[in-house]
């Protein structure tokens, strides 16, 4: 039965669950077929992550593996294709708890760097998993610096091949997931030389293991980089090449090839990589970041609501920890991130689409703004979202600290997030760069891309509000991070432009001014969001149930903000310290009326028991239970103590006589 | 041989590494016999960390018995003694990977609360290892809320025996450390029955394993509670009894006692009791967060000296990351942060010397003023340092997400910090009770204890700074500090005398204060901890270049804490929009100044190889190599691969036939 305390909070629900299940999924429908897949993949043995917190490493990875090879067998078999929602919603119901995901990026980048011919010949033999490829470009010593990547590719005339070579130990390929114990084949990055000159970095398809005895080839030591603090089922993987040949052929050769003689020829546009690597950070944002947060966010209020720890008032029972002022303002703002990554996604997505749709009309001038936006985004999304994931965490106390309630795994995966596909405080700088252009070009007159068309409207002044519920308007609060992130990219710019007119130079300039434009990129993101999720609601006017308690957790995030960060609001006086007693009264209102509805906004999220994985989290409330039946399955309960015998019986054994 | 980009690092630094270490020591006597220490211990094979990151549970747990086992016996060979520094050097070389630690708390918990003859029968045994005892409070259901507890022991006149039950499963003894496997006796805390009146709490001494072959006792289920985000070699235990009974002589009396009919009778003060926990909570700042926390420096400092990224400068060779503005504002307010924590630790130790002195000439006038100060610089101390170790490790990219950097282990161990010994958010509460009685007291004209005179002294007003200079000036920071606790604390005061005006219930009004209260605990822990750094250089006076270095830090501090949290400076106007750039200014500064000795800082803390257990952070900086080396040895390498065999070869078998 469901734990009465969790019950109760779901009859008070203000909006129907199963209504903003929908609004999130897209469609009812889409609802209905997510649910079907979900079912029929957790139904089936082999998708178990029952024993997953007490696995090994090699455990998981030969898991892991088996459900690769189980999961293509069942896609063929269904008939789905790649890309389609089916797929979709397996991945989401798998927790990435897969291996031969690398195999999807060898195969991307075939198809994007790759001849017709290549095409022809690779793909085929990658669908069908004939061969199982990975994707070679991080080294020991280079990571989001591409230029500076060592392993060199040479020609050879002669024998129309290339040579490729690890030439010292920071050379070796590092991190490529998949590789470390399971890849026949890679894709593989290596400065090109011809004649004894460098072309630069170039992609080239090489086999690293014998397709009889999965042994390496000649030439090649491979290997598995070991254990990580999370991605067990995942071997990344260590490559090391000495003198190993590749034909001609096998340099992708869509943009630029090598002919016979060694004349290097470069044609049509390298822009589109660019996109591509563009749309792979988005696309991990929802898949591992905003579903982590969105479970995490389950795990953490459910049990807030059963949870019960000390007296509010005097007399009565313990009180749930859900209603203490400090619970609520740990976990509610989280959960108000949750739905505003989830939304801020949605708009990344559509203005990736339109994007990709002019590109393919050879339109290519909102690359650079597409690349602005999923730089910073992909920063602010992981970052919040890992932080986000800690609060859950500790929110939990003791019981969070287990493995059983699913937290640190969610913690110890996403904070990977914000390290890979870029790195984040690399990733911000660009965006600065991109902010800081536009700036400039706006204060000249000149045209500046829609989405920051903010920047050229620098009207200096006072906030209007005067009374705490002022503040629980959208145009209110918006007014205030529109000045506030203009006036902290206006002001790194002029420090910028100050240190070069004073003779530093340019990049010491530049780099003099990072934390400040760091921080400008973060709040150009950050008020971004916040705007998208004031239009999210607004469009919600046909669904009016939903639209309030949307409006609640709009007005939270952004009040939680400026709650966060007084400061930035304060620096220029655009907010008085009169101001921000007002913010504080609202956001802390706010938090007692979303309090109320905490439960049914993360049931709305649609997790399974299973996807969860938590004893902690599940929907019956029932965690002790939970966690007392879970303890028992440990290995450290099942295999008897060798320590015993070895170590303390010595100690006791005379013991009895002198009790 | 050393990396030359370290070894270049060290050739520069203003001051002597030697000079420092002993420095932090307390003399160069105490570092020579602790190295020599650090030495004996780190030779034994038994104390290797070698393998630790490739263990299971198992593994991990049998290892830290050995041990413990092994120590004990090494301890007495030698002749140390409890609490010497020896033992202090050794728990500091260990970092914490041993059993039976839960041992002590055991016999610390019989000598405080037994009678004399409680202690001379149960200490000798303990201390010879003739029984292993554990410390079982916390329950499945209840943590800090110690009234909670739902376990009972019920007097039965009729055998002189307590019966001892677990009524519900929320009941159920969870987290106890050593008890899970290894325990055979253990001090349990229930709600005391006679004659069916309940007397509260009490500790009892029970035995759960059998001494013969170390099976639970009859009416004893007890067991390991399964994998936690860290503390792996730690056997955390569930247990549950069911009419299990003590004799009468295994209450622990003496404070109070249940006579042969049932009479009750209680004596002595408890108030020493209330100390011990507050003892405990400033022990474990050592070893667990400040160490964890100049490790985590040590090895993100070292790495970003020889990792190189990108170009600074055109044309020049890949830039150190640590002369990344960026990197530098990661890393090096931690650095100064781990400073700050070792003096303050040392202040606090002092302050409960003094008041342990005071306390046993029966004057417990400090005690609220102690529980005060061991609550909120508990909680700011594991609070910052967990975000300290956090930041670390994303600063070294992908490889600090290695097990092998040494980073992770840390991290998922720190963290546990922030929840044991009374969770944090209620700490800080604790701390806020204190100080609002000293401000109302301040106010009313009443004394208060030393340490919170400055509540006292309310004089609004502006900060005199002018140039940025100024700002490297304690007077003026510290002025700025005080300030701001001041404004806090009152703030929140005066919120809450409103709420209890306007008619709000007493602890309602407390609720609905919760979250401001919590910031200003915070932000007076915050103060004393600049104040004491300010106070600690001062007395360098006699060590030039070290003083000067430690300014520096001090400085670096004291301006981040305003760099990060301008709006509580800005709000009062104390602090002005202007003053807020100039502290900027000099904060940038100063992150060029100190990067300059950053690494010779981290050299300072004195750690080995072997207790750094780093790839990333050894002395040489050859951090290429030995991750490569230490990946060779991981299991995963070790022990075939028999995914390929049941999964891949299928795949795999016909494809040559086809290329």
């Amino acid at each position: 039965g469901v734990n009465p305390d969790l019950a109760g909070e779901r009859l008070a629900a203000s909006f129907s669950v199963e209504l903003l299940t929908a609004s999130l999924d897209g469609s009812a429908e889409r609802t209905r077929s997510r649910r079907a897949i979900v079912e029929a993949i957790e139904s089936d043995p082999v998708f178990s992550q029952e024993n997953q917190y007490f696995q090994s490493q090699n455990e998981r990875y030969e898991a892991a593996v088996k459900r690769a090879v189980y999961l293509q067998k069942k896609i063929r078999e269904m008939g789905w294709t790649e890309n389609s929602p089916e797929i979709q919603h397996i991945h989401r119901c798998l927790s990435g708890d897969i291996a031969l995901v690398l195999h999807r990026i060898f195969k991307r980048s075939i198809s994007v760097l790759g001849s017709d011919k290549q095409i022809d010949k690779w793909i085929p033999l990658a669908s069908d998993y004939q061969i199982i490829g990975s994707y070679a470009q991080t080294e020991l010593g280079h990571g989001t610096y591409l230029q500076g990547l060592e392993t060199t590719a040479v020609f050879d005339a002669a024998t129309q091949e290339f040579i490729l070579n690890t030439p010292k130990i920071s050379a070796m390929k590092w991190w490529p997931g998949d590789m470390g114990r399971s890849a026949t084949h890679t894709v593989v990055f290596a400065q090109l030389y011809v004649h004894g000159k460098c072309y630069g970095v170039h992609p080239f398809i090489l086999q690293i293991r014998s397709l009889q005895d999965h042994s390496p080839c000649p030439g090649v030591t491979v290997g598995d980089i070991g254990p990580k603090m999370s991605f067990q089922h995942t071997d990344n993987g260590f490559l090391q090449l000495q003198n190993v040949r590749v034909p001609r052929e096998n340099m992708l050769s869509k943009f630029c090839e090598v002919q016979p003689d060694g004349t290097y020829v470069r044609w049509g546009s390298q822009k589109i990589n660019y996109f591509t690597m563009t749309s792979v950070r988005i696309s991990v944002l929802a898949d591992e970041v905003i579903l982590p947060l969105m479970k995490a966010c389950t795990i953490a209020i459910r049990y807030s609501a059963v949870r019960r720890q000390s007296k509010l008032k005097p007399g009565e029972q313990e009180a749930k920890i859900l209603d203490y002022q400090t619970q609520q303002q740990k976990l509610l703002p989280q959960l108000a991130t949750a739905y505003a990554f989830h939304f801020i996604n949605i708009y990344l997505h559509e203005l990736f689409n339109r994007g990709y749709q002019e590109i393919q009309g050879k339109n290519f001038d909102s690359l650079p703004e597409l690349h602005a936006f999923s730089s910073g985004f992909k920063a602010l999304v992981t970052q919040h979202g890992t932080s986000g994931v800690e609060i859950c965490l500790r929110a939990c106390g003791g019981h969070g600290y287990s493995l059983l309630s699913g937290l640190p795994s969610l913690y110890t995966r996403i904070i990977a997030s914000c390290i890979y596909e870029g790195e984040n405080t690399v990733l911000l700088l660009q965006t600065a760069r991109f902010l800081i252009k536009c700036f400039v070009a706006a204060s000249a007159g000149q045209p500046i891309p829609p989405s920051v068309t903010y920047l050229s409207s620098v009207k200096p002044g006072k906030c209007p509000a005067k009374d705490k519920v002022d503040f629980l308007s959208p145009e209110i609060y918006l007014k205030a991070y529109e000045q506030m992130a203009i006036r902290l990219i206006s002001s790194s710019a002029a420090k910028l432009q100050h240190l070069i007119q004073s003779g530093v130079a340019k990049y010491e300039a530049w780099n003099q001014c990072t934390v400040q434009l760091e921080k400008a990129a973060k709040a150009h993101c950050h008020y971004i969001t916040v705007k998208n999720f004031v239009e999210t609601v607004q469009k919600l006017d046909n669904k009016a149930g939903i639209q309030k308690i949307m409006k609640h957790l709009c007005d939270l995030f952004a009040l939680h903000g400026i709650f966060s960060n007084t400061g930035d609001f304060l620096y220029d006086g655009y907010l008085t310290a009169a101001h921000i007693d007002l913010v504080t009264a609202s956001y802390l209102d706010l938090l007692a009326v979303i309090r109320k509805d905490a439960v049914p906004l993360v049931d709305a999220f649609d997790f399974t028991d299973k996807s969860l994985n938590s004893a902690l989290g599940c929907y019956d409330g029932q965690v002790y239970q939970r966690l007392y039946e879970w303890a028992q399955k440990s290995p450290t309960n099942q295999q008897g103590n060798p320590a015993y015998g070895k170590y303390l019986k010595p100690l006791l054994q005379n013991t009895l006589s002198k009790l």
